[in-house]
């Protein structure tokens, strides 16, 4: 089985990495663009088991190690 | 509008951040995940336009900015 962790920063918290692609899109003339905000893509291999012990492993890898909970969200969709 | 644009390794290209991750879960005792490899998510706003002008504005900034597109892949999908 496959899953795809996507892990964004919370409505709020500051995102400077996503400023400066927005600074660098205006100087390499990109136009329409507004605001960037940039998170992070995790495509995880499950071993041969049902989904919710799937779902349950994902979460627990999650809190542990992909998000950081206190400026992070993240979401698990099992492919 | 709203855009996700995602970018992934190619098929083939070594992910020693995901291999580390692998290592890492494994030490914290999350057991059932097998390969992990990581990318990236970039949330963009985008001015009012036409959505073709809005793919070709958002796919300049993949190909200028966002992706390398030697040895990674990216996804447009406008929300």
């Amino acid at each position: 089985m496959k899953a795809r962790v996507t892990v964004t920063l919370k409505t709020g918290v500051l995102d400077p990495q996503g400023k400066a692609i927005e600074g660098a899109l205006k100087s390499l003339g990109v136009d329409g663009i507004g605001s960037v905000r940039q998170g992070k893509v995790f495509d995880l291999e499950i071993a041969d088991m049902d989904k919710a012990a799937a779902e349950a492993a994902i979460k627990a890898a999650c809190e542990k190690l992909l998000a950081n909970t206190v400026v992070e969200n993240y979401r698990i969709e099992l492919v």
